[in-house]
């Protein structure tokens, strides 16, 4: 059973694996991609994955564990965290720990191993979307968890080992730090002004114009103000909301959009880039949190990561978000 | 002159060029490693970097800019943050900016191309430690600068540009937002228990032993309990100190002793791997603080980092420290 151990310093949960490795050539070994042909995502190889969580899938033939999926949801083959156990928080010392108790799935965006999220129609992007958010509900059911994370990582480069289209969703009994260090700063600035430091984002953003990447009618994508990485870009939901999962059918049309958008235009822009797409969302219970607000990251890695940045958390980032924006909407109107 | 910019969620500050660049392929575009034969930091070139800061060499015919040296020190040229110009804090609405200023050295750590710092006698480290020492004690002067971030990158995976050994130590106005996070949980600690959490940790690891990777009288060298990266090795001193600058002479020796013991059996241990060296040390002006305690974090990149890393800082880590210190424990000694 893996253990969620925490920095006692920062505050900062590590899952940390603890099978016994033996050798130093056994800390090298990677999951290897399986050979294109035997994509274990694919349709007719729904026998080699778990038994799904979740599909979408019409017609009279419609059977679970079948073809004809749009999307398709099944645990991790490997997962990160165990779903069986209690948490059994312990200290060791000054350490904390827990048993590394967790959801870890695997939501397959498309049955087309060639096509990625951003080149997907939006009807299609809504669908995972909708995924995302009934899974959310359905692990909220599970009173030991306290957050899912979701994430996409395209392109080998940043950590995906299959290359066929998929996003993974981790339920975990502690909020990661990232937002918890997000949802502390929204509380100060919200406890000083009494507004959601986002929907300030949000509405300057949205009249100086410099850094937006693309608009709708519900969403704005822009690329941050003290952007870590070149052409990092949000996507954040115009009207106030804490929790993604509560998002109603109407408004998701408008965050599809606004993700075909911001992917097909990066992609497009800067060759098919790898990426990670996080999605940022308040920790469960916290109700409707006036001062936090969802949204998604999209990170392009165009460079390495430095031992500045690893080391310090202090980012040195060569191109101005106001230049990256530029070049992504005149890429996007060409 | 680039900014520095503060993302108003999290407090982090980015270092942000603001030259303008035109076309999506420059964004691409990186420093290369000039040939080797060509190396800028070798002796006999010393004019091909600005003129030294600072220069360890004896002999009657030492001058400065000339062979001779042991270690030197010298301007970046390419810096991320610029000398010249006031910080000039400024708000632009929700966000805080101030003008990129600050100083960028490079520590040339031996005039050996070809040995890393890791392979240098304990005494030719000492001497690099005393660069870092003189280095932050003058810049220290100017009272433009709060904090003295030091790095390594060691190999090309993480961000090394030139493959001659050197280190790099950047003078910021701000402090890096991973020492602010750990100097607001050790004062919280310290606020509660009247102890250093650091000293409380090292006495911990020095009696479990578990998780120790080299010992001497001045240091301890520990797989952090919950490392975020596999064989993450830190080397603290055993004695309280909060800002490494004030180290005294008869200290630096162990401190040497210990980062070639570190470096020199990872570098054994897995096959010389890419990583990164990084001094957490008070910020200026913060005197001597009961809870805070410079170290040393030696973070090997053998893995990439993927999404859930990068977006949420939740880390998996897939050796436990315990055995990775064995191994390690077991490579120093074989």
């Amino acid at each position: 059973m893996p253990e969620l151990r925490k920095d006692p310093i920062v505050g900062r949960w590590v899952i940390v694996a603890t099978e016994r490795v033996r050798r130093p050539s056994d800390f090298l070994r990677r999951e290897r991609s399986p050979r294109e042909g035997t994509c274990p995502l694919c349709p007719g190889h729904e026998t080699e994955t778990p038994p799904e969580v979740l599909a979408y899938r019409d017609g009279p033939e419609a059977v679970a564990d079948g073809p004809g999926w749009r999307v398709r949801v099944v645990p991790s083959k490997f997962p990160a965290l165990r779903i069986e156990g209690e948490l059994e928080l312990r200290g060791q010392g000054v350490y904390d720990l827990m048993n590394g108790v967790g959801a870890h799935e695997v939501i397959i965006e498309s049955p087309d191993h060639a096509r990625s999220l951003g080149e997907l129609p939006t009807a299609a992007v809504k669908e995972v979307l909708e995924a995302y958010r009934a899974r959310i509900l359905d692990l909220q059911q599970d009173d030991r968890f306290r957050s899912a994370l979701i994430f996409k990582n395209h392109g080998a480069e940043v950590g995906a080992t299959l290359a066929h289209p998929h996003s993974q969703l981790i339920a975990t009994p502690v909020a990661p730090i990232a937002v918890a260090d997000e949802l502390r700063g929204a509380q100060t600035y919200h406890a000083y002004r009494e507004r959601c430091l986002f929907c300030d984002i949000v509405r300057q953003e949205a009249e100086d114009g410099l850094r937006v990447v693309a608009e709708n009618e519900g969403t704005i994508a822009f690329a941050p103000f003290a952007s870590r990485f070149p052409f990092e870009t949000w996507l954040v939901p115009r009207r106030h909301a804490a929790a993604f999962e509560r998002i109603e059918d109407a408004d998701l049309g408008d965050v599809a959009a606004g993700l075909v958008a911001v992917l097909g235009t990066l992609r497009r822009a800067l060759d098919d880039p790898p990426y990670n797409l996080v999605l940022h969302s308040a920790p469960f219970g916290s109700g409707e949190s006036p001062s936090y607000h969802w949204h998604f990251e999209i990170l392009p890695k165009l460079v390495e990561l430095a031992g500045f940045e690893l080391g310090n958390g202090f980012h040195i980032n060569g191109v101005p978000p106001e230049d990256a924006a530029r070049t992504l909407r005149e890429t996007a109107t060409r």
